[in-house]
């Protein structure tokens, strides 16, 4: 057994190699590459992917795991072993039960769908992308067709991101809080409005990047492990667990933009170094699920970095950064302004009360999509008709409407949205979870030290990586299952004192 | 035919983008990496290396040339394709030949003595080393093996990057050099001695890498098909013909360093960029020989950039960016300073002059190592006893004197250092080409205009790759085969001026 498991391992490791290699090669494509580098590097990662496919699926990784499963007896259920086997396995199956065929067709869609989507959208062109769209629609139910034994026909898609969770669970999970969220907003509409406008002088750029690099150097971002670069969408990506990357964008004229993203991005990579460094190499060494992962940005970001405690003690230093545009701005606007509810049509600019309203829009649309009720053609009026009755707005054209989001139009439709309210509802959860246990949490944020946050998470998620399901990690975690409590709680406490609501 | 051709080209474009796979790890791993993505980053790099190996020496690509080989007559002697199987031949040859046993072996070795040598040489330590350069003296007779037939037992190992050059050709060739330089060298050292202290002034980095990108893209260097990055050493690298990409190092108290180094690998990238497209992907798109590229790096940093024609334009350019520390040295004077003869103990430091001097002393000295006329123990003495006599200079440790170089460390004895003197030969020759059939050449350099040097290179040697031979590319470029006395020519005339010689 011992030497079944060496051969496993040092196959995933080359698998695991190979998609290393990609990933340096996606970043440099979108930090550094200059234009005339894109047509090879195309095939340079067309070459690499299906390298590692190939390895992943070799016959012999199938034979392995058969041979490794019978035995798995023997091997304690809480252990490393097991765990590895276990999601190998799912890989392995993922892998292998979509055919070579349909993962080059496919991918070839989405490039080209992206490549449209690119022109289309300044051109604000839906119909241009209409019949690619409806081919999406094709494929879609097409992968879900490789994992039969579904409910609804997107849960093997959100499965393929977030484990275990299903078109039943988040309807329940999306229900719940927007029974909670629509009042809230509509308590907010009737309050005082916000003035945000000291946010938006001119910061220079320069020290915009040095702030916030400073901050997640605090926060625990080992820049020994990771670097900070620009590209146009933020992102983090991981050669391993030594090299952990994130990138930022930024806006002079919005002081927001870098810094928020910048803390967004850290927390998902302090994620991914704080994994267990035993598990180099191998498919341990990654995040538990989309949520789970989207869970640590959000708490970084918002719970941290928008909280009153974070700015009692970081305000005075950027006021002294950016003296002439914040010297006579009091605490108490600066951190009204950061925390604007207002309902809007962007969801990457929405505040943390809208959000999710964004979120489920999706995941309606992308239901009634799947379930044939809603034809593409008719996709731009149906959104704008859940924008308005949802949250009251309009927008001008499709391009701040259905357009916004490259999801649908470099993906596939279904399975693509819900981490990001997974992400925000487990934020609050596990930051209950870790105040229970490390009540100093709070007075610690209020001093710039994030030392027992940071070691809770990482003792409690950071460092398991995959090794426990993200439904099994919630629970050793917190205690109990997914809940959306946590997190109705934060945002009422947060947003009633902030708006003066009873 | 047609169809062998074409899968010929499919497995070796899928070599190819493995090979610019490494090369994009390798550039990371130098500019931007974290220390903390290095141990995964080695085990990534030799993935891709083994995998492309694999590839290569595919039995297939073998049978593929055989069939071709024989329909060859069918093809135009002087066509594409016939080179494509010529110089396929000579690369999968050379890998395969090559046991994947040595290979692992030779390159851990190399690795290790590295390793050492990074840190021997700061403790001028040559005793650790020892007896790893043995070891070095075992592998290279080893790897000569494997291509019998040979004169001496250097020739398969110079070979290797110079097609076609030899022990013999060499030593004639350095033997009309030396006893042209020796004189040359006597005659500078009894002129008045050159100030070179407008040099050594605090140049800030940022306004010296502006100036040298200002002038490469000038040269025609396309900054949309590369960059220039910081590196600890300067090189060139190329990921495909629209993505090759340079470094420089800065020295803020010595203008020469970036300034050089950046006209420098620019040569090496406008031979890069200046490949046929129709070679993408394919081993014709590289340079012919390690010769015929250095040739393009020394004519654009040397015989161009330390011209009176080249700083007649830029002087009062950089006048300008530097005016406090230049405002007040005269043209005259700076353009001796950067041309200033000295025998010295480092070679990269060399003025062009006294440069093949140092090449000469390794190549020597490598000599006697493989002949076994000189032991490994005896090296340190036997350099300084030679750069004593060669050039009248001591080093006061082995730091600056055996251990200087890392060839002889992180790589083979034998075959790694003629590439220097026969580029520094063939630039003159080139030159002197181009200047024939262009005359103009001069004057358009002394107006800060590069067309015409630019496209006579172009056309007579980058867009031509591999597809000929170094020998037959001279031989097509200047009529003749390569020889040393343009380049006496060049020397004796520059710096006869430049030091009032009779």
């Amino acid at each position: 057994m011992k030497k079944r498991l060496e051969e496993l391992k040092w196959r995933l490791q080359e698998v695991q190699a190979l998609n290393a290699v990609s990933s340096v090669l996606g970043w440099d494509q979108t930090t550094y590459m200059p234009p005339g580098g894109a047509a090879a590097r195309g095939r340079q990662m067309a070459v690499v992917a299906r390298l590692a496919h190939e390895k992943l699926t070799d016959p012999e990784i199938g034979h392995l795991l058969d041979r490794l499963e019978r035995d798995a007896a023997d091997l304690p259920d809480d252990g490393d072993e097991a765990a590895l086997i276990r999601v190998t396995r799912r890989d392995y199956e993922r892998a292998a039960r979509i055919p070579a065929d349909f993962v080059s067709a496919f991918n070839e869609h989405q490039t080209t769908t992206y490549q449209a989507w690119t022109t289309a959208r300044p051109a604000d062109d839906f119909k241009a992308l209409e019949p690619m769209l409806e081919k999406t629609l094709d494929f879609s139910p097409q992968l879900s067709g490789f994992f039969p034994g579904f409910e609804h026909v997107a849960d093997p898609l959100i499965d393929l991101t977030d484990e275990g969770m299903t078109v039943a669970l988040l309807g329940e999970l999306f229900r719940e809080l927007r029974e909670a969220l629509v009042p809230l907003v509509q308590s907010i509409s009737e309050a005082t409005e916000v003035d945000d406008s000291c946010l938006k002088q001119h910061f220079p750029a320069e020290a915009q990047l040095e702030f916030g690099k400073t901050v997640i150097r605090e926060f625990g971002y080992d820049f020994d492990r990771g670097r900070e670069d620009l590209s146009p969408h933020p992102f983090t990506t991981a050669f391993s667990i030594g090299d952990v990357r994130i990138t930022t964008r930024i806006k002079e004229n919005d002081i927001t933009e870098a810094l928020f993203g910048t803390l967004h991005e850290a927390g998902h990579g302090m994620y991914e170094q704080g994994i267990d460094p035993a598990y180099e190499g191998l498919p341990l060494a990654d995040g538990a699920s989309s949520g789970v992962h989207e869970s640590q940005s959000r708490l970084w970001e918002n719970i941290v970095g928008r909280s009153l405690a974070f700015w009692e003690h970081y305000y005075p230093r950027l006021q002294s950064i950016f003296s002439e545009q914040l010297g006579r701005v009091s605490l108490a606007t600066f951190y009204k302004a950061i925390n604007k509810v207002t309902p809007s049509l962007i969801r990457t600019d929405a505040d943390e009360v809208t959000y999710n309203l964004h979120v489920m829009i999706r995941f309606e649309l992308e239901k009634q999509l799947l379930n044939g009720t809603l034809p593409v053609s008719d996709l731009p009026e149906a959104w704008d008709a859940r924008y308005e009755s949802d949250m009251g707005v309009s927008a001008p054209d499709d391009r701040d409407g259905v357009l916004q989001d490259v999801h649908w139009y470099a993906g596939r439709i279904g399975g693509v949205f819900q981490g990001y309210t997974l992400g925000n509802v487990l934020s609050a959860q596990f930051y209950k979870a870790a105040l229970q246990d490390l009540p100093e949490i709070g007075a610690q944020t209020s001093e710039g030290s994030f030392e027992l946050l940071g070691s809770w998470m990482k003792e409690n998620i950071y460092r398991h990586g995959r090794k426990y399901t993200p439904s099994e990690l919630i629970e050793r975690a917190t205690g109990g299952p997914i809940q959306v409590q946590s997190y109705i709680d934060y945002l009422k406490k947060k947003f009633g004192d902030l708006y003066g609501l009873k």
